[in-house]
């Protein structure tokens, strides 16, 4: 489920440990003997879903190529408080300089993989997909999206790249939507779908009009969603639809209700808590 | 307030810029003109406290040399829902490529302000400092750590290479406190202070004795804590002591009351809440 | 028409510039003073489409700030061997240094652009997309897709992450099309199309029993070519037709009359004479 | 016969992936299991010279350390349709993300190590060497200079920092070709020649008196090449005399006879195609 | 000993090879086949310390994985002129090609940490810390403060980001040594001491009323020296005292009789003698 | 004569001050305002040539774009104890960030070029050139090698490819000088010279025959380099001679008597005194 270039994330842990000691670990390094080794447990300290365990090896070997790493959970299991995941072994000086870095992202990472199972499990039952947003940590983005879906939800498109979103500003600066369609159509790769913000029924039946492949209504009332969905069925069964806006745990289950195909929360990667783990030594 | 290295915060803009548009921004490439020229509006949509606004010079600089920013508020300001921040203005294409990097670090940077604010609040009157931790976002330590000095409190060392802190680990491997701190202390720079986490009374005699410059009490309780800073004071005026552990918004002030001068809380940029924040096209 | 991320190419022109002169420009140095300031035409010695003027910017800027380029046509143009194209001015030791960087690229680009018109040309009057594939020059595809857009062609793909291609090898690797493309439909985002290949009408109707977006008839005769056409509009309006494998200049007409909707072409960046074109000192 | 700096080119071929797939290769990461071992054949499908098969190790290694790859021709070798070359074997997914680098960057070299073959065969019999310029493609240039000579042709200098070449303008810039050569030749280190730019005899002659250790003669017809052979001989055995401009395949023959020591032919690095080469799966 | 970042390291010895070698080694590339095995001696030609020979694993590892290197000695051995050092071993281009940055590293951090241990032994018998300062080698600052160690000295504080420093122009630009101080410690980690540079009596009085922690005397007199020790020890025993400014080997032990804990030494870093040593093919 | 990629140049400055503030500079930082504007005189406190000058423009730009210099002399000026040699104006936190980087590198620079024109000195009268080695900090090769040009001397080869010198481990590697030339002369640009590494008559003998461009003389008494010009000059006018070696700055004049063409130097740029330069705030 990565949709990450590794060798991108090797040279990332590289700058993140140079974030973490520009000259050394003054500590270890006068107080630990370079031969000193060592295995540290990796515990949970809460009830949640694992995400990240992958990284151990990319950065600790980046600390010091004889440590290896040991898990006995995979990256989306739900694990419980006091569980132990796994163990570090080697070079204690090395372990000592990644561990930081590597809770730091595992935590993070599986506060968003619990997060999404949460929204997941809310809207049981339903086809509708919980989608994550563009609202991510920067230099983060894979990792997060990676997280999210580790935790049973989607993702939306990765960057400005690789998916059109045609907004209330593109909109007003180019004309109409269908003006903008029709220029973006024309332009991009046969391979991408055009997706338009839509804020109420008017701009539904525009973008219904205009060839959109996927409308997102933004921001609108159950009564608007649930309009706006037959309107478009009515029309179409390939267009996706996808809701948007203010998408709370306690709203999601009444908004997949109204049929809508895709739902994107923001709250999933940019306001999350870390999921507790730490590091203890044998 | 900035400890921030500016040339290097300007290569890791480049860097989240290519991360959201590895092969540009393909919708406002077809929807909007070149020389379509615009003005947003940054607007609260949450109180708190605002943290970050700097950055827009950089970011959308990096986008358009042609696009600049004015801002009606400084980092620090206690803003309101609803309240104009300011705005950015040039070029649309710039503008709508700088705008998610832009609010997804100010987002954050404010949620962490807000946190800190309201933990400095907590411990009013007292002459206790509330510091953060390593526990920061990788990549982005500087900005967080700067966010939460905007936000009141304070910092503690930057990384491994600024600040000897001897851990538990640290002190196994090395056989005793007082044999880790005579290597240590023989070997860092004379400008450097050595902090020794401690567990219980016993060990705060022995950091005591092997003549720590800062004692941290690591998950004590008050009453060990009361007991440990009577012992501290005892022995020095100069030591400074740190409480640390689960050092929750609701428990900080009765931690702040044993009289100990730092108290470090891993959560205001662990798990943080972005602050709710848009731009608004005019 | 530029699917490009300005910042890396300004950081790719300055390794650029590196690779042509790791210690200084010599002969410069020490025949032409500092100060000397001088103007250069750019002047066509072949026919064809112009592409990559907009280089001229970012490569002298990069070695002197004070050079500045002027043309008279734009992207695009239609060119006559003899023809001025614009002008470089300023200070001479920077135009000098980046002389043969621009030239290189813009002969290249021009090349492609003059290609891809070509191809346009072929199959005027269907309604048929000639493509570019991802065999293009290491370091450069961005420059070279857009070099086919202005040449009137269109771009496919632009990396193995922003659209998915199921060939042979990952249909056997994974069962089979079917297996395969329910795993990846479930995975990838809701924004995105799913292309597969096939090699003969067994390989289209799986394709199309599997919900493919887009078939590619890879290596097809022409009857076959016309059999799977008329198979795949029986089952759908919506499915993308794509044909490849040795898609010369004198068979693409006979291509398009099979109906199809895109042609890839591997020559129009793999193989290409670039255009001559010069820069004379005033 | 490698000028090739490979600790740089490790890391352009990790940029060259990062280009490919900037998240990833969202194809085989979903419809390819981690586990999938296989051993794929590179198969030659036209003749031709084959250049670049290093490359196999440095670029697979980069996707995964666990493939391996074993050619039974090397670099040099002539190839025939239909010949198989060697195998790639190990992890699929890693393979896969592979190819198309390794191919992109093997057809190139190839086509250039091929075309430059059938300059060296057209003038057998003489002193005279063929040789490349400057013209190469951006960020390729010790890679594509290298399958020059593997086709049995010569290098001319590698950039502006290891030759000089005093051009037209740079003599305008100077005044003379005698004031340049002395400021230059009072600069360089002693361990490097001086090249001057002619364009008819009178130049030859000021090159001649000025000291030049290389002579150009820049576009001249057959005639003035001879005569300006015979002038040059006359003064010394010393000079190094080098033909440029037009030198095409059939021209070449001719002006090796007029007794030349040098042919700088840019066709060979900017104009080329590909040969063609495939990998299949076995 | 090493306050190194040896990812940081690995990373500046690529680019330092770079530098050496932009297109290869053309030398060894055709006078030398690849299969070459070869054995080097690492020789001493000057009696002094030896420091850096763990530079040579990360060099020729770079050059080529198969070279080897074992030492007789370590890091802060006084070596004999004639006497070998250790070995290199294996394919000789690499070794080739990694000798001279190695030797150039090795010759200077040996030449500082023999210039350093001279005046180690110039202030035998107090106990006054010899400390560098930040007047190091662009790029090699945690080497060179790495070989202070080695030759029996101590270092200052690594950047301007991990100690403060009030110099003279600081305290005019911030009105007073007592304001300054103020903001500073009211701003900084608790984990930090601030040093405050004096050139007088007075000075020295405002900065212990101001709560300095370490005291700078700047370029004083030996008189100046010995009344600002007592004033300063007068009042507490805790203020760091440190001497600098034209402390030369002849001055400093006269220095040290003053009571001064630290003496800073530019000349041990900025203006040193390399160390003769050399390779020897065997 | 600067040999210098300034686009290189500025990426290392700008790596250089990360290295010297990785997270700002803490003490400017608080203790001065940003609007605190200011000027600081450079003054010389040595005799010396001053080398390095222009670097300010590039240092001070990258620490804040509205910081400017002025200087009243220029690099190759002999300068006297107490001289000012110009203002650095503008914002103090930035001049302050930048101040210790620039005189590192000058005193380091001006140091060289003290050093060489005392070399170029010694030889006065003779057409010897002096040259410097390849002994040149990491990092710093162009920066020093101009420094040594400066000072009135010349450079040798920059690079191991931009230069071949056979040296004795080659020759043995390869079987003999001539074997060895034969395949070099074979490979290498038409615009390069080759030099051989000679260490008695006979290897000078050797050389001639192998057809060596250049011919070093290492490690010879003044007998034998006497006896080593005869020879080479009876056969050749166009070889040029180095002697090498121990060549102090005593011994110098003696070696230019012999005739050589070219004495190396390697301590010119390995073992230097800074020149002692400060900035002084106006």
């Amino acid at each position: 489920m990565k949709q990450i270039n590794e060798i991108y994330l090797k040279k990332r842990i590289r700058e993140w440990l140079h974030e973490d000691m520009p000259y050394g670990d003054i500590t270890s390094e006068y107080a630990i003997e370079d031969d000193n080794i060592g295995r540290v447990s990796v515990i949970a300290k809460e009830d949640g879903i694992i995400c990240g365990l992958f990284l151990a090896k990319y950065i600790f070997e980046a600390c010091n190529s004889d440590i290896a790493s040991d898990f006995m959970v995979e990256d989306g299991a739900y694990i419980k408080r006091g569980q132990e995941l796994g163990t570090i072994m080697g070079p204690m000086k090395g372990i000592l300089q990644g561990e930081r870095l590597f809770l730091n992202l595992l935590q993070r990472l599986s506060g968003i993989a619990t997060a999404s199972s949460k929204y997941k499990e809310a809207i049981k039952g339903f086809h509708t997909r919980i989608v994550d947003t563009r609202k991510t940590t920067p230099g983060l983005r894979d990792l997060e999206k990676y997280a999210v879906k580790v935790g049973g939800c989607h993702n939306h498109r990765f960057s400005l790249s690789d998916g059109v979103m045609l907004k209330d500003n593109h909109i007003r600066a180019s004309g109409s939507i269908k003006s903008a369609l029709v220029s973006i159509k024309e332009q991009i790769p046969h391979t991408m779908k055009v997706e338009v913000e839509t804020e109420n029924l008017e701009g539904v039946r525009e973008a219904i009009g205009a060839g959109a492949d996927i409308i997102m209504l933004d921001n609108m009332s159950r009564k608007e969603m649930v309009d706006a969905v037959s309107l478009i069925r009515e029309k179409s069964a390939h267009i996706t639809i996808e809701a948007s806006g203010n998408m709370t745990l306690e709203r999601v289950r009444d908004v997949a209700k109204t049929g809508v195909d895709v739902i994107s929360v923001g709250a999933i990667t940019h306001s999350v808590t870390a999921l507790d783990i730490s590091m203890k030594y044998l």
